[in-house]
């Protein structure tokens, strides 16, 4: 913390130096330091801009540029002292520069603002994390799609309200979420090509006098094209919106897989055993081994959505252009994408190492009547039945086998006659879930043959 | 409300019917009715598919289309009486198919199930929100384009903080919220470009064995391809999600424009005058003109967030594939698509009303010292001074301003160069509001000519 | 709908009468005339209140106060007709009383406006919600009373992590439902107390130069006093807030026990088995029984939180006094308190209707070695071990048994003996999950004896 | 970050120590390292509860109790070397007892858990939250009764929906917060007293068999009782809830006024000049001051809600009893609770720095017809006109004075005869701004003497 009375930046307007509580909520350096590299790429495009402009010297963008480069360095090495009288990271490194390179720092800040370099800035952050969050999306894929394959074809009861609907393969459950996670890196990547526009240039927010090139700058610092409204541009915060909304939606598809683990491991169900790496113990109970990541993952979406509620409050009806409420938007990014990455990279450790319990998934699926659809169908198909029809007669059925405690597999075929006489010897063939997992092949159904197919359309999209 | 005693489509699985409590909490036919249209829209396909692959005769499917086109036309005219007993649109209109044509009916429900019915259904109608949304929003920015090409070069105040920072022009400001709209659109057509894939033939979840063709209801509904996934197909919800949160940043956008009109319209600002059409007198205060629907549209953002948390929040830990929370899905987003609409809807016809006060505007456009800055930039650019210097001299010359209780434009030359010696009688030229503004032509900038160009820009683009 | 022209009780104010997309988002008919009755009580106390002040005469009041039951009649019996023109409740009302009781009708909204009389009516409705969710709750309640004293010692296993941890008794179990519902019971009563003052007589925003008595009419609607200033009396919505709030806590209640039945009735778990009346089948699988109603009580948290969501983000910012942004208040309200009401109802149904499955809550506390810290325990209080030391020679039993495949009971004394010399043949007593929660007798703890005080306090609490 | 390949609390359970992701998603060391006191705090107590029990000796409880004030002392003086391997605050501090004090350590653990440990730290920080607040609160409105008192009858424009509606004194419109606030006041201390609850005891979730006194720990910890429910207490975190809720609701009505203060130091409004304390400059435009104070606390309604949903989503759906989602609990309250004590010091602050332009406040009432429901009030009072027939006489007058370009003060007797001929020279005497306000004495009214008298009843309350 540096000395409070002075605040070199505001010149002489201000009889009164703000104190500890306006310091307090004001100052942003705590956070937005994490901005350090991309502010200082911003202003080295900057400077070589005004220089090639001729708004500058070359010399002084030269000076400046390296400048620039030791600021980044000692930051980087740990070595800068950050000042919370300067408030933020742009007063900080460029009273930094000032220190290193004298007179010339002066002239960097011309035909810019605060508002447009932290509009750049911060989308040059959060473009890096929709880059991350589709890295740690495709990784988990990969994990996913290793245990779709290997368990093409092993069966397990496919649930709806979690009661025993039909078999389905554990391949076909995997690339469920491969699905999600798979529109999750489309949203991502739309989100950022539509926020790729580059707002330095801007200015306060009408745009500046100087004869600068702001298609230059865009193209050094990897944007598509400048932002089309300089008002616009810098009361803009869509893109941290649009990521966090993402962001949410990935993590609730996380959310949903981290249930069923936890589910999954329960002593009831026994459906997979996660690794030690991933569980922990008890401080009083030495035989627990608990599901801590997945119930850890289970929780982020509540507080990535978190931080979206609080992004879209602070925007609602704020006037243009700029407003200091804006200032709440790093954090709640900062926070959103730590924890999607963590979330993303533990969820990837824990499905690469999982242990599916094949015998476990087997014997669930066989049970409960999960081939009583495959009855009805096979009526409709064999014996001709209109489908409500063939309900009915396999509702029968199954009714008789829970009176007498055994599965449709167990009942005889007089009984199965007696229920409806087109019944034949024929219907057993659909009464084991290998068959009936095998037979539902059309397309992105549970069959083998299917799930594999979608493994190789998957892997071969992911090259 | 129907008799409850009766519960056709469970044949004889329950003993008890469901009481009242659990139909209230149950039935979802007092809102999914909505799903009407689609609902028989993908039955048709669903039907007409069945007997293409031979699963059901030609005959039946064409008695299947001609009856569901009967109960569409009992319902667009009212006369189709909803039974609660019968839960859902999905189950009233099959019941009534039956009673129209019998048999065949029974044969419609071949190869799919309610999830995969229900998920077709509230996909198309999503859709078509989605195309009512860019409509709407397109519309919208037709508005905004007409006034900003009214006032391309009337000068205002543009402000960071509520406090006036430099003159824009009108035109600048109404192309602002252009730009937002523009991103708008485009999420919602990358959005929709998603969500349209087919998940009818997903059946419950696992697929199903007769041999449909879910790429020919796929192209029947408008859809690119079929869903990959069955699991996936009737467990997804993130079209709803996606389009909650395309529609909350838009909310959020027209909350901003809202906050504006509401200060713009008062008293003290008279910047703008609204119609009497969007506006509403007081019960007790006869003399008020309130910008109501400019309240109402501002809040609309809080409904139509609480809508998208709603979802996100039931979604949170659901495990696969269809669970009954998803019910809650359709309220949701009827509810926030409504409201999304009519926020457009409401605002497109204010902005077309509205009247600039253009007197008002450029008065307050020339107070506050809003031309410091370009004074500011004229010491770095004519003067040779750094900028931060320039700043320096400029703020010791608006506080001599202000304690004079004057403008800058009304100090003397001697009390300028007291200043800063290097300045010259050519300072004066851009000092005014009109010079201002004209000068700021850097790309996206404020400048009359600059704003023409985007105005041209959008026009061509929206052709 | 009713003629759109005509607008009587703006009078001339305005040239143009709001078109149907102002009416649209103007109108607050569609949904506030459910404060019929309390727009009504609001607007009889009024006119007593000022012909005893001698503001009009007595039999203006006489008259009015029976015009308005003539209202209310109407209303109740469905035969009146609402305007959409006349926008809401309460101009509905006043206009029908002008048709009924002629001249008099216009003097009844002296001293008053819609503000306060919109504040009072809408604070009567939630004020009844909340003793109705105070009811709601106390229901429940009691039948989980029912099903705790059933089970205060049927052993089941308690969970943390969904892992066994020790065993417990159904008793307990239901108890920490008695708990958490028992504290919303508590918050419902804090939030009606504290809201319980009369806005009435605030008039628009400054209070009213009529001699009115603000303590009579507040008196007459149950309110404790009246508000204390006029401009937070029409400004504020806290109420609905913090009826709101209230409501996503007990609704956050109500989706972990509701979680935990749809866990419980899964084939794996058994645990209970849920009424018919609470359960529903499928279309396609005829052998399921879903626990469609838990899953649908589970969902509301989102619905409930989402309102409260909305509401929060309507009120942010919004300057004093009223802004009409605060229609969208009721709303919000009335779909949370309809869905709190709800979920209450079919949670008590499908709590007192519930079976639980004695037997499989046995069997699975007793796995999983639940009586792991009861061993610990008998450690340290036995041998005299420090508690960490104990929790080391406990968890090599555990691998032990578990490298056996045998539970902890089945160790013999020698293969105890051999992990810590002090332990006796004593040590197996503490091994049975019976003597392990008959052994927890802490206040608050889940031995049988505890339970049973518990319940006992709780029923003399709700005598 | 200490050596990852130990473990010790976990004895051998588990082959693999967690590796970096797992050790960064599970550890909560970096944050819950603020619970130090409560901790310590904790154990203390539950020490000497042991030791009266007879469960330690004295001796080893005098020696924790020493060891534990050690610990406390480094962890103050900043020398105390936290450990992420030992995950969490209980692990770290029991780690270091056991280094200082050797093997009496290990006895500390006895007959409670980290789940009852952890619930009772996180409650103990939470209530002394609650305090805070309380007393912050408490400041505001002190500075605001300061304020109320200097401007009691200082005139100002009362509005509705931004749009003058009536004459209101300052001290009026300050104590409308007062109100809000002392709502808030009342709410955290219900909020307090409904929380005041030991969970300490409960053990990991079904109590315990050892003989303790959860009293005596309650009694020592400043509970009023022990909890009731030993599952409740370890799954329950309503207390978490409740205080965002609250604060969420304080931290709205906050953004109101913040709204109020960034609209009213606009150049088109003037009505208050915020101190330099709690503005801040420009860096590009020297002349500006702007109110970022406000404008951040304007945001915190944002950030708090946010966390308010993140831990409702969390919670949503947890089984019992305790699950590691519950560890995202901490960091939404800590960084709601220094937000809110942050955005309320610095409210305080500017309000007690604030300077109201009287002569604005006074200019602005008296413009816009503000005096027309006076004039309307006049004919129903004085003429004996039907409220409804006086809005429509003073609508025409308003229509009148309008169409000229002056004030209803300025119209003639006769043109005011001319509307209604009961109009007498009286009527002029409720046109001023001053006898409008003055006349206002209904309980709760604006009028001076009213407002003093509310000023009076606060200053009482707060003694």
């Amino acid at each position: 913390m540096t000395d409070k009375k002075s605040n070199a930046m505001w010149g002489g307007r201000f009889a009164a130096g703000p104190d500890a509580i306006m310091e307090a909520i004001n100052a942003s350096i705590g956070y937005d330091k994490r901005l350090a590299f991309q502010d200082i790429t911003g202003s080295r495009a900057h400077a070589a801009m005004l220089a090639t402009q001729g708004i500058i010297t070359d010399s002084d963008a030269e000076v400046i540029r390296e400048g620039l480069l030791t600021v980044l360095s000692e930051i980087e090495s740990g070595k800068f002292e950050f000042s919370t009288a300067l408030e933020d990271i742009h007063m900080n490194v460029e009273a930094r520069l000032k220190e290193i390179v004298g007179e010339p720092a002066g002239r960097l800040h011309t035909a810019r603002s605060r508002n447009d370099q932290v509009a750049t800035d911060f989308k040059l952050w959060t473009r890096d994390q929709m880059d991350a969050a589709i890295q740690g999306l495709e990784a988990l894929i990969g994990a996913l799609l290793d245990q779709a394959e290997a368990g093409a074809d092993w069966v397990m009861p496919g649930f709806t309200h979690l009661q025993t609907a039909q078999p389905v393969t554990w391949g076909h459950h995997m690339m469920a979420y491969v699905e999600m996670l798979g529109r999750d890196v489309s949203r991502f990547k739309d989100a950022r090509a539509r926020m790729n526009e580059n707002p330095l240039g801007s200015a306060a927010l009408a745009g500046t006098g100087f004869p600068i090139d702001r298609h230059m700058t865009a193209e050094a610092l990897g944007f598509d094209r400048p932002t089309a409204n300089s008002l616009d541009a810098v009361a803009d915060r869509d893109f941290a919106l649009e990521f966090l909304s993402c962001a949410s939606i990935t993590a609730m598809h996380l959310s949903r897989f981290a249930e069923e683990l936890v589910i999954w491991s329960s002593a009831q169900f026994r459906f997979v055993t996660l690794s030690d790496r991933f569980s922990t113990g008890s401080s009083i109970m030495p035989q627990k081994k608990n599901p801590d990541a997945a119930e850890l993952i289970r929780a982020k979406v509540g507080r990535i959505m978190g931080a979206m509620v609080a992004l879209f409050t602070v925007m609602k009806g704020l006037p243009l252009a700029y407003s200091k409420d804006m200032q709440e938007d790093k954090e709640q990014v900062f926070d959103a994408a730590d924890n999607l990455m963590l979330a993303l990279a533990a969820m990837t450790g824990m499905v690469s190492d999982m242990t599916a319990n094949v015998d476990s998934l087997r014997a669930a699926a066989a049970s409960g009547f999960s081939t009583a659809t495959d009855l009805a169908d096979w009526l409709v198909r064999e014996a001709g039945l209109p489908f409500r029809d063939a309900h009915h007669v396999t509702g029968a059925l199954v009714a008789l086998a829970e009176s007498k405690g055994c599965d449709l597999p167990d009942l005889s075929l007089d009984e199965m006659k007696a229920a409806h006489s087109a019944i034949t010897d024929d219907v057993f063939t659909v009464l084991t879930v290998e068959n009936s997992v095998a037979s539902r092949t059309s397309y992105g159904g549970t069959a083998p043959v299917q799930v594999r197919a979608q493994i190789a359309r998957w892997k071969e999209a992911l090259k």
